[in-house]
C-alpha cells in the first residue's frame, strides 16, 4: 500500500467531496491518516519551517498547541466574540509575514458552534489580503471531524472553495461513531500552491513521523461505509433537552449547532466552578484550557440517563449564584 | 480507552513477555502504539532533549535518522564488522555525556543477522560504564519487529534483562503478517529509571504526537492472537534456497538468521550494481541508504516464483564481474 493509503478508499472520499463541494478532487488529493490528529501533524510537519507562525482561533482544541510545537512552529491565538465566532479585527492584528497557517475548527470543540459562511469569507479575505501584502502563501487548515454532525443543515462550505490554499483535516470517528480506530484523511483543493510538492511532503511526513500509513482495516471500513452516518437525531435530541434544561436553571449558553458539546458561561472562575460541579459528581472541563477562561465544556455524547441524573447537580450549583 | 490502549491487550502482552524473559512486567509497563515506527517516535519524543545524541548501529533502517530528527536529537552511527555485528571499539569512541540512547535492531533490517548474546552483553557493558563515568542514564531501545522471525532458535535475550534502562519497541506486522494495520507496542523493564515519569511521558507523547491511541481493532486482533505466528518455515525455506543459489553464483553473503532479507556484497559501487540488476527487472535496495555502501538489500518476502524468476538475472550480473 502507498503511504497515502488504498487508492480505492481515496477514490471514494474524493468523489464524495467532489459531489458536495464546488471543487473537483481526485484520489491523489487525499491522504489517509491516523485520524484528524494524525492529519494535522502530517500537514504541519509538511508546511512549517522553524519559527513560522500558526494562528489558532479561541476557544480551541488544546492539542493544537502541541501539534504546532511538535514541528517547530509558534502558535498565536485569535480572540473570539460573544457568539464564539472569531474577532476579525484581532485576526488582522495577528497576521503577518511570519504567518504560515491558520487552524479553523467548525463545528467547534469546545463550543459546538459553527462559523457562518459570512465569517469564513471574512477570514479568507483577511488571509488573501495578507498573502498579497507579504507576497506569501498562507494555508487555512480546516479541522472538521464534526462536519456531518450539524443539526441546522448549515451546509458549511468547503475551505478550498473559499481559499485557494485550503486544506481539510478530518476523521470518521464521529460520523461513524468509531472513535479509537484512528482513521481520517487530508484533502487538498485543486488549486493549492505547489500541489505536487505538498502531496510529496504529506506522503513523506506520514511515513517518517511514524504513522507510515492509516490502519488498513479502518481504510476498508470507511471505503465500504462512505455515506453512512451515526444517527444524529439522537445527538440533536440530547442537545435540545440538555440545552433547554440548563437555560431554565439560569445558565447562559450560546446554542450549539453541531458536535456534541455545550460551552456555558461560568458565573465565577471556571476552575472553581467546575470543582463545585465535581462535588456533585459532574465531570466537565474548565474553559481555561481551551483559551476561554470564564466558560466550561460539557460533553453530551453520553447516555440519556447520565444527562438526566446530572440535572439536579447542575441546578443546585447555579442556584447558589442566582439569588 | 486510555491513550496506552486497552488494559486487556496490554495484560496479554505483559504476560507473554514475563513468561519469556527474566523480568516480571505488568500491563502498565506496556503502551500500545501505531506499529514499531509509532513506538520509536513516542519513545524518542519522551526521552530526548534538544541536541542530545542517539547512537544507531550500521547497517540501519534508514527511517531511524528521521525519527531522531523529529524530536530534536542528533544521530551518530556506529561502524560494523564483516559479520554485521557492531564494532565495540567504535561504540566506545562515540558514547559520551551527550548520549541519551542507542537504537538496536536485531534481527536486523537490512542484514537479516541477529546480534549474538555476547555482543549484546558487550554493548550493555559499554553503556553501563558510560552511565557510571558520566553519571547519566542511557536508554537502549531494542527495535525488534523480527524477534519471532528467527530461524536458528537463538532465543535473543530481552534488553531489559541485560540493561536496566532497556526499552522494547515492537510490532505485530511480521509475527501475524498484518503489515499495514499499524499495531505495535512499547515495553519497559521493571527497573527502568524514573519509571512512572517515563510511563506518563509515553502516554502524553502518544496523544500529542497525534497517534492518540493504537487502532482499537488492531488491539483486539492481537489480544486474541497473542501466541499466533506466521508460518516461519515458509520464510526459512525461501532463505535456504535463495541464499544457496546466490552463493553458488558467486555472491558473498553473511548468512541471515532471521527476518526476510539478504544483504550481499556488491562487487562494484552498490548504486551502479543495483542499476545493473534493475535492467534485469530485479528491484533491490543499495546499501548506501542503510549506512553500508558496498552492499545491497534483497527482500525475500515474495512469492517463490518471483525468487525463481530472478535467479537468471542475479547470475548474469555477477558473472560479468567474476571471470
Amino acid at each position: 500500500m502507498p503511504n497515502a493509503g488504498f487508492k480505492s478508499t481515496r477514490s471514494k472520499i474524493s468523489q464524495k467531496i467532489s459531489n458536495q463541494s464546488k471543487s473537483e478532487l481526485n484520489p491523489d488529493d487525499i491522504l489517509m491518516t491516523s485520524g484528524a490528529a494524525g492529519a494535522l501533524n502530517v500537514i504541519l510537519h509538511s508546511i512549517i519551517n522553524e519559527g513560522e507562525e500558526v494562528i489558532i482561533f479561541k476557544p480551541f482544541f488544546p492539542e493544537y498547541k502541541f501539534y504546532v510545537d511538535n514541528h517547530g512552529g509558534k502558535s498565536l491565538f485569535c480572540d473570539f466574540k460573544e457568539d464564539f465566532t472569531p474577532s476579525i479585527d484581532n485576526l488582522k492584528s495577528l497576521i503577518s509575514s511570519k504567518t504560515k497557517a491558520l487552524i479553523l475548527n467548525s463545528p467547534n470543540n469546545p463550543t459546538g458552534v459553527s462559523y457562518p459562511e459570512k465569517i469564513l469569507i471574512d477570514i479568507c479575505q483577511v488571509v488573501s489580503e495578507a498573502e498579497a501584502k507579504f507576497n506569501s502563501d498562507i494555508f487555512i487548515i480546516s479541522d472538521e471531524p464534526y462536519r456531518y454532525l450539524e443539526y441546522e443543515d448549515s451546509n458549511q462550505p468547503f475551505i478550498f472553495d473559499l481559499h485557494k490554499n485550503g486544506i481539510i483535516a478530518s476523521s470518521f470517528s464521529k460520523d461513524l461513531s468509531i472513535a479509537g480506530e484512528r482513521i481520517g484523511f487530508v484533502a487538498l483543493g485543486e488549486k493549492i500552491k505547489d500541489k505536487e510538492l505538498i502531496i510529496d511532503a504529506l506522503n513523506f511526513s506520514n511515513r517518517t513521523l511514524g504513522f507510515v500509513n492509516a490502519p488498513a482495516l479502518g481504510q476498508r471500513l470507511v471505503e465500504n461505509s462512505i455515506n453512512a452516518l451515526a444517527d444524529i437525531n439522537k445527538y440533536k435530541t440530547k442537545r435540545d433537552y440538555f440545552y433547554s434544561e440548563l437555560i431554565n436553571f439560569g445558565y447562559e449558553i450560546v446554542r450549539p449547532t453541531g458536535g456534541f458539546y455545550l460551552f456555558p458561561k461560568s458565573p465565577i472562575n471556571d476552575i472553581e466552578f467546575t470543582n463545585l460541579l465535581k462535588k456533585e459528581k459532574i465531570l466537565v472541563v474548565p474553559g481555561t484550557g481551551f483559551g476561554a477562561p470564564g466558560y466550561f465544556r460539557i460533553s453530551y455524547s453520553v447516555d440519556d440517563s447520565v444527562i438526566e441524573n446530572s440535572l439536579d447537580g447542575f441546578k443546585k450549583v447555579i442556584k447558589s449564584f442566582k439569588t
